[in-house]
């Protein structure tokens, strides 16, 4: 079977990814990024997921995002927005993130010759984050065309972003039809001790998402 | 004064951008990785530099490209080729190095207001690294542009190559007139105690430069 390498954040997001990744027929692997971010619970449920879907072998690579700073979601004298979703870039933005997510990807990838990146980026309840949206996906298949030693043998690998248009809601679906674990997954930016706050953008996209579904969200609120 | 980051890894190339950087009238932001190579030479080479050219801010950035595999710059149990140069892409090859490197680099930039980013990548003597091509730098920097939030702002950060159709040889006599500290860089892949091989790539691509610029290359070779 082919193998496809999975981002694998430990959000609602990315576990629907690797579910479309496996229902596609692919061998999985499956990456997550360990970057510094104020807690832990994300490559916690990563790893869940992981075992969950069978992953053929489950990389957590440590990247110091912290160090570079320049986000919320890194920087502790930074407050998260807790207000709800606004049209600008958020505070959260972390600086070029999904770029730099799926440029080492694109190197595990070649390394264990996946064909496939499965990158669970989402443009329509997307925070307002550049890296999101189609045409970046679109943007940086072209470079991993030319800057690849597979892309120059002409094998390129296929960066594969299946949530890219899809609701929140919409995604909630495809997940529940396949089975996603959803009761592994975190989203929450703030990370309390057992349970999401169900008030920072992430929490509220999944709850207004799983509301639209028509699903109960299986995780617990509250702190 | 308008600022630059450039991506000094300690070698000849990167030097003389930085010098290049700086004579075109940059503040300069210097940033190297730390990737777990063979040795830390390189990075030895790239802090002396940055003070040499009076680098604002000079950040070390860890990566563990080690635990990605499938170079034998990482690998030691893979040979390093001392045969001298051929065309196809060599053992050497680190899977999408450049691109992750100009990924991160993106994200000190967005975080350090630089308005460009300054990278010593060469067509002419380069090994046979696709993300060493010039094709490669634009098609980053397309994405670039819509990848990030400078990007989606209407303020790109400018991915400067400026090295990419020189010669070695071109390289060395424009880092000559503006006094680049030679002497101070270190290339070869082996990295012996003191003295740089003399027999790899790097090493012949070094030594091969500076016969044809006319110059003697001010470090030592030998074991």
């Amino acid at each position: 079977m082919p193998r496809a390498l999975v981002l694998l954040s430990g959000g609602l997001d990315s576990a629907t990814c690797a579910a479309l990744a496996r229902d596609a027929g692919h061998d999985i692997f499956t990456l997550t990024f360990d970057y510094g971010s104020r807690h832990s619970k994300e490559v916690d449920a990563a790893n869940a997921l992981a075992q969950h879907f069978g992953s053929e072998k489950h990389m957590v690579f440590k990247l110091a995002l912290d160090k570079i700073g320049g986000s919320a979601l890194l920087d502790e004298s930074e407050e998260i927005r807790q207000n709800g979703v606004a049209d600008d870039i958020p505070s959260t933005y972390v600086p070029a993130r999904n770029i730099i997510f799926l440029s080492i990807a694109l190197a595990h990838a070649e390394r264990f010759g996946c064909d496939a990146i499965f990158i669970g980026a989402n443009a329509i309840d997307y925070s307002g984050y550049p890296d999101c949206r189609p045409e970046f996906i679109e943007a940086f298949q072209k470079m991993a065309d030319v800057g690849t030693k597979r892309g120059a043998e002409g094998r390129p690998i296929q960066i594969v972003a299946p949530l890219v248009d899809l609701s929140k809601a919409e995604i909630i679906n495809k997940g529940m039809v396949l089975g996603v674990p959803y009761n592994l997954t975190w989203s929450c930016y703030l990370g309390g001790e057992k349970k999401a706050c169900g008030k920072c953008d992430a929490c509220q996209f999944r709850l207004k998402g799983f509301e639209e579904a028509g699903y109960d969200d299986p995780i617990e609120y509250g702190n």
